[in-house]
């Protein structure tokens, strides 16, 4: 008989700690010991100023098990009620197709891929997003599409400011259908505020008095209401304005394409097609315009080039557009697409194709009309008599009464008013819900309907005039992979062709791209969390009720703010709420001169689009030789606009990747001028049980929910930038015009509005940050932060004899990632970074963040779950990549005919009977040991960025462009 | 205002009939003009007999949608209930690590993967499956492994059949310990009663008086006891006697290896590593022997060995112990192994590491001893000293009202009688449940017991002889995917390897590898359906029991018979049944001497093999020219054997994929010599909808599920083999030792025993066939078998010109599947069937099925879930193939050095400097345009076999092999 350990002691409750975090105990110690520290405290004190880093621990629940984490959210959902929901307003029920939902939705070579601007390690997605766009151009009947915005609500203001930048007019007033989504009518509000615009709600087909620069009009209106928009449309062009439309795309099957109406934009939500309602998000909205204005439009669009030997290739097209570019010029602040869920709006078209569509519209319409002519027989007025999928019926005084009537019977109607009532119709509306829904009204008869009968006797009520008349999705992807099967394969061959996580790290400066666990990836598929229409009443949500209030409280207690909105949908979007809740803050204290925005040079170009997007004037503060603030310029420029000064924003640890020292002065110096301190929380990963940015003098900061706290990127969205405040700010935070209490604590002086279409954003992804929250606990979240830190300093040690690492702190250490020096190459041999970036998927990696925050140079950020082989492979690859790099700078290999410019290497090469090139094919294709048994092969070589952007195609090419190429 | 479709026109009911059956209207169309018949239903009447060819519709539900069938499957897993199952008895709740669940279980990469015959496209799944191998090694002590069996009780008889095969002692004697699960007891009393072996059931620790052939031990025994094996071993060896221990491989972790006490086989379940119990299963039963033995050991061996460049590369070993080459001389029946099911096992190590399962084993251990000792100090009597995971104890007169009483708790206890109760901790027992069952036991006072008293007071039961000192899983594998990044990344990277059905079309004769669409798969991890234990009172089955009911009436309903069992858990294991019924049939009716079985030369290996093992004498009929029963000969052989004539075992359509004529006159004849007449069911996917077997004379048929009713292979198992009879054989079906009621009709004459471990089966994948059905309904079905019929037809009129078709009907048409021959080939220019299988891989296909059921032939199944895109595709490369073939035949080739004989081909060549083929590097890795875009790597060239059957290697090798090598 043996001693064995105690029950207590073989409890593993940090399990999840283990599997998160790459390196295990024997790593650790071999990285500490490599840099020369005793301990990861030790390394911790070198990289964090003393005067900001806590040692109180996070008062947060203890790690839990996944199975117990997993247990507590199925707890978590039991508590939402799913019922059928008739409400409409943009969202709609629809049927993910399994086989997309499962090889998409549910694997991680789709939702852990980044942002493609590695164009040749993302032409899967790539082509995905490319269906996206061809979908939206044929619905829309426009020719540019771009590859998604973030909902309907900020697409239709991206609108109202396009039109205002390409109008001639120059009157400040934007028209809005009073027929609009309230939600997009409150977003456009608020973005129309700061910026000077005034938003005329009115009937537009009534006749508009006086100028405008631009109209939206909607197709179907939010009522229901179906009327022909060309007279709006033919106005606004007579007045010098855009026409914008915000469009149903179901609708848009069956009814004539607002572009052959003369509309400038088109635009509106893509959820329905296959995406889950979610409680209102994420979802893709999407966006079209004319070709004369494509370089003004908004979000990224994806286009056709060629690579290096001429084949066909994808990439992002009109990349000069993006803000990391043009800051304060940018047309826009918005980064993030919502490239998932775009994708699986595309695949969905691409399963049903054009028929299967129409019969879905076909169908969802007849229930509509089936229903208007059933509420007629019972002697109800239904309102507009033509309509697509939404019926609104007269009930005198019993709107709430049957609407109560409805819910018992299991359904959501849309109570208007006490008089109005509506129902949506939708993919899932069952023929027997038809029938019960019609006996709710029916209060004197018993259901005398039948059913067959109405069907039989219903007539169309769409005008002739609006009928579509030209065809949809005639594009061969459309109409080729429609058995399972078909579907199957070519799911997997283009996710074949992609780099995400699942293959290799992706060490992204600034990025972030840590694990996304299963574990926390499965609730987001559960149907109580996926299948919430978000304007459900309250009761029915509880499950998601308690998922914000325990996620605020513990965002709260991780930030040190006092409290948190999540209804920002993407970093872009917290930078900007939180800039107009320091706007809102100064204006109720009489401040309304304070509209100066500091922003250090190294910024991300975000930060100045959206202090702009803010009503804010940009004022740049210099940056010293390390990196840093220069603390005698920021003081010179607090005190030249201390009475217009709003605020200061700056990212901490900085875009270089170090903490600053005097951090708490710089606070400090602002609020001593009467500015408040906007903390952009990119960079949270380095500070997450370490530093507490609401203890250390931040007002108001966003965090990136989809870097630091493991929602994945989706290959370029969804995103999530909820932002936190001090108490002085909580009144201001965003509300919203449909769902009551989305700010308990507005006050008297309101709030900044409304910045989505969502009351709490892109609420069904925040299970993910839960879960990650209670599987670490705040002992693993610390020691995350700290391993994170490791991590980078681990490999600018390795990396640092071979490439110069430019910025470093106090102690010479770098926080969560590194920045390394290239430009002394291009000097001496002109090998770029791009070069670089593009040499490194030969070895099976996507390459580090190029270029920013400093032209020339690779920011490098491993994250904690990246184990030390893995690091090893990498740093390996890139010191051997160094030394292809010195036989160009020694003569021995020519400057442009070499391994790197050459880079990627695809099989064609390989396979010419010729080989001309001055290396040998194994140090092109295999140059390290690691990938011989795992070779990614690049399945197009570099791609033409200048060509695609000369000649813009962002529709699909035809297939044979393909198969003649190869 | 227009017409518009009416809502009944509009329903979609049957959209799932287009998802799972590739060719549309518009492919069917182009291949009945190719094929020059007007419609489907002619090219039936064409292909299917007359006096078979039935017109009935199937009397089944109409099809329904996928939501509707998803909904259905959730109502009805609803009905079962999910207690903590305490029963033990070789099943035990296991928690499915999340990465693996998503990403295998999940996964079509690698549930539609076929059995690794063709080793280059399986390197993936072969190196999971020699992960599985050493797993087992090393928990046994045991020097080789196999790479999984049906489940323990199955592998057991395997055992007792190889003890037989080895042991010289003449004795037809077979101890087993009283102490062995019951259902491994039934299923050995089963296997042994035909072949005249003599079962003992004793307590072996007590001396065994007589001979014996072999002795199966138990360690724990079924009743939770820990004895010593090592007396029992040297008893046996003392007697010349095989020592089989029947053992727990959790309770291995900490335990003295078997193998280093001498023991000869070491076999057990290996379901409680990650497998979830499914309510029987499917799981993977591992068995492990001695060196010497290891021709002898049933079931399937992965070996390593090198391929044609000299590189490690992995296969199954010793093949030429196949049923389909040994026949009746096989050493087992068993064709399928648990593949999938093993992986996931494998796996489970894969991320625990030998520490993980440590902290595993001693945890549920520790569980077991505090509660051991919280009874005793409640006054009970603890029945066993030893223990490793289950607990019995004495409760004199009170075990009914206790277990009542822990049921109303939550947990299902053990009843073993009136006085005794027992219960097993496992994996996910918590230290609530732990206190909460004590409070169940705790009749007097209230829950008097504190834990962690307990806890530190209780003193280990394992004896010192008995603990294990020898390190498990010390090979790097086990040691270095222990965050979920690496795992998923190694999961991918296996995956990656492989050729399944979500790459290309899988071509193979009589395996029917068609579509297993997701929502058929998703049921399979509902937990509701997953987490049940086998034994649990059936009023907490009632879905599965709804299951069994539906699934029987239709499956019924579909072949003409009266009566299934679900019991039989394999195709060879519903042979091995169904000749068991028609031997019980016979005996009942005093014919104990009709023992002769006829089978056609052309069946599967495994028919022989069956009988044999059903103690039948196999007696060969001849076939004709056209590969055809002879009829002549089958006459003479039943009359000849009319006396002894028991059955004639046959495939109907034949196994040379045609409908033969005559087959009600074969049936008829069988039947007047008093035999019964018995149908493979391989190739019943010709026939589902068109012909039913029991309405033509047949009076048993096993159903390949996994093949026909879209199961998926799971790289090689888990299949389902039920068997159907007419209703005078239905008394005689499985039963089960432990669950009553498995026979409902069973009659006073008994049923022939207990087949499979578990009462039911796999039946945990049977919601896949009900889904099937209900997704299809009878039109579906029809039309799935018309179009596999069409689609092979078709396939054989592309291929005709260019390679002979080998059998057809009396029309000229195939049934579901075609034999090309290439006999011929081989005699002119020395090119193998071999040589076109590898060549394939270079067009990224998998091969059809080669030289079965003829030598020197291809036989090629599209079924009906391929389009005609892809066939073409196939047909494409073969007569590119038959082009290159030309080539060698007309001497412009090489007879050696030639493209066929080196493939598949490898990058390894690509990227060295000389290229020495007098073939070009496009037409040896790019054959045809079409797979340009989406090329398949092979991992390995052409696996060298003989070399590695000579030197067998079943362990991992060391990884600095795989490194040295590349």
């Amino acid at each position: 008989m043996t001693k064995r350990p105690t029950l207590e002691a073989l409890e593993d409750r940090g399990d999840f700690i283990r599997r998160h975090i790459g390196p295990d105990e024997r790593d650790i110690a071999v990285m500490l010991a490599a840099l020369d520290v005793a301990s990861l405290d030790e390394l911790i004190a070198q990289t964090i100023p003393d005067d900001i880093l806590s040692d109180t621990p996070l008062n947060l629940p203890p790690p839990r098990s996944e199975r117990v984490v997993d247990d507590a959210l199925r707890r978590m959902f039991a508590r939402n009620e799913l019922h059928t929901s008739l409400i409409g307003m943009g969202y709609h029920d629809t049927i993910t197709p399994n086989v997309i939902k499962r090889n998409v939705l549910e694997n991680p070579g789709w939702y852990t891929a980044y942002t493609p601007y590695q164009a040749e390690i993302s032409q899967g997605r790539l082509e995905a997003l490319l269906n996206f766009q061809q979908m939206v151009i044929d619905l829309t009947g426009l020719p540019v599409a771009n590859a998604s915005l973030l909902d309907e609500a900020t697409a239709a203001a991206e609108a109202m400011t396009m039109a205002h930048r390409i109008s001639k007019v120059k009157s400040p007033r934007f028209i809005v259908d009073a027929d609009t989504h309230p939600q997009t009518l409150a977003v456009v509000r608020t973005r129309a505020e700061p910026l000077g615009i005034e938003v005329v709600v009115c009937d537009p087909w009534a006749g508009v008095e006086g100028d405008y620069f631009g109209v939206l009009a909607s197709y179907p209106g939010s009522s229901g209401r179906l009327r022909d928009p060309e007279p709006v449309i033919a106005a606004a062009r007579a007045a010098g304005a855009l026409s914008a439309i915000a469009a149903d795309p179901l609708a848009l099957v069956l009814l004539k394409e607002p572009g052959a109406m003369g509309a400038d934009i088109v635009l509106g939500s893509a959820q329905r097609f296959g995406v889950p309602m979610g409680y209102g998000g994420p979802h893709a909205a999407f966006f079209a315009c004319r070709d004369e204005h494509k370089r003004q439009m908004p979000g990224r669009i994806i286009g056709v080039s060629t690579d290096a030997l001429g084949k066909p290739a994808l990439r992002m097209a009109l990349q000069t557009r993006e803000q990391h570019i043009r800051r304060e010029k940018a047309n826009s602040n918005i980064c993030t697409a919502q490239v998932l869920l775009a994708v699986i709006a595309a695949f969905y078209a691409v399963y049903h194709g054009p028929k299967g569509l129409r019969t879905i519209a076909d169908r969802v319409h007849r229930m509509a009309t089936i229903f208007a002519l059933g509420l007629r027989e019972l002697g109800f007025d239904v309102v507009h008599d033509c309509f697509f999928d939404t019926v609104q019926v007269r009930v005198p005084g019993l709107a709430r009464r049957i609407s109560a009537r409805a819910r018992a019977a299991g359904f959501n109607l849309h109570v208007i008013d006490a008089d109005h009532l509506s129902a949506t119709f939708d993919e899932t509306s069952r023929r027997s819900e038809l029938k019960n829904l019609l006996a709710v009204f029916a209060t004197r008869a018993d259901a005398l309907l039948d059913l067959a009968q109405l069907d039989a006797r219903v007539i169309d009520c769409i005008p002739s005039a609006l009928q579509r008349d030209s065809a949809i999705l005639s594009h061969p992807v459309f109409n080729r992979y429609h058995s399972e099967t078909e579907m199957m394969r070519y799911l997997r061959r283009l996710a074949t062709r992609d780099i995400a996580l699942d293959r290799a790290m992706i060490p992204l400066g600034s990025c972030t791209m840590k694990l996304n666990s299963t574990t926390e990836m499965t609730p987001v598929t559960y149907r109580l969390f996926a299948a919430l229409h978000p304007f459900v009443p309250l009761e029915q949500a509880q499950g998601y009720q308690q998922l914000f209030e325990e996620l605020e409280e513990r965002l709260c207690e991780i930030t040190g703010f006092a409290a948190m909105s999540f209804q920002p949908n993407a970093g872009s979007q917290g930078e900007y709420a939180g800039l107009l809740v320091i706007r809102k803050y100064h204006r109720t204290r009489g401040d309304l001169h304070r509209n100066v925005c500091l922003i250090p040079a190294s910024a991300h170009g975000t930060n100045p689009a959206s202090a702009v997007l803010a009503g804010m004037e940009v004022v740049v503060v210099a940056c010293d030789a390390l990196g840093n603030i220069d603390a005698a310029d920021l003081k010179a420029k607090a005190e030249q606009h201390a009475d217009r000064l709003a605020a200061l924003m700056m990212t901490y640890p900085s875009t270089h990747g170090v903490f600053e020292e005097g951090v708490r002065d710089i606070c400090a110096l602002i609020h001593a001028h009467g500015g408040q301190v906007y903390m952009d929380g990119a960079n949270m990963n380095a500070m997450v049980g370490l530093v507490r940015p609401g203890d250390i003098g931040f007002d108001v900061c966003h965090l990136n929910l989809h870097k630091t706290f493991c929602i994945p990127h989706g290959g370029g969205g969804p995103g999530m930038g909820p932002i936190g405040v001090a108490p002085h700010l909580a009144p201001f935070l965003p509300d919203h015009p449909v769902v009551q209490g989305v700010n308990p604590v507005a006050g008297a002086d309101g709030t900044i509005g409304t910045v989505s279409a969502a009351p709490w954003g892109s609420a069904s992804i925040l299970p993910i940050v839960w879960a990650y929250i209670a599987l670490m606990g705040a002992a693993g979240l610390r020691r995350a932060t700290q391993v994170a830190i490791l991590n980078a300093n681990y490999i600018a040690h390795r990396l640092a004899p071979h490439y110069p690492i430019l910025y470093s702190g106090k102690h010479g250490r770098v926080a969560h990632e590194c920045i390394i020096d290239l430009r002394a190459i291009k000097d001496a041999c002109g090998i770029t970074v791009e070069d670089v970036a593009k040499r490194l998927m030969d070895y099976g990696f996507h390459a580090p963040t190029v270029s920013f925050p400093v032209p020339g140079t690779m920011m490098i950020e491993p994250t904690e779950s990246e184990n030390r082989a893995e690091i090893d492979r990498f740093c390996d690859a890139m010191i051997h990549i160094r030394a292809e790099i010195a036989e160009i700078e020694a003569g021995r290999a020519d400057r442009e005919d070499n391994l790197l410019k050459h880079a990627p290497h695809t099989h064609e090469l390989l396979i010419a009977d010729q080989w001309n090139r001055p290396y040998g094919r194994r140090e092109a294709f295999f140059p390290h040991p690691s990938i011989d048994r795992d070779k990614y092969w690049p399945p197009v070589a570099r791609v033409d960025n200048v060509a695609g952007d000369r000649n813009l195609v962002c529709t699909c090419p035809p297939m044979s462009e393909y198969e003649a190429a190869s």
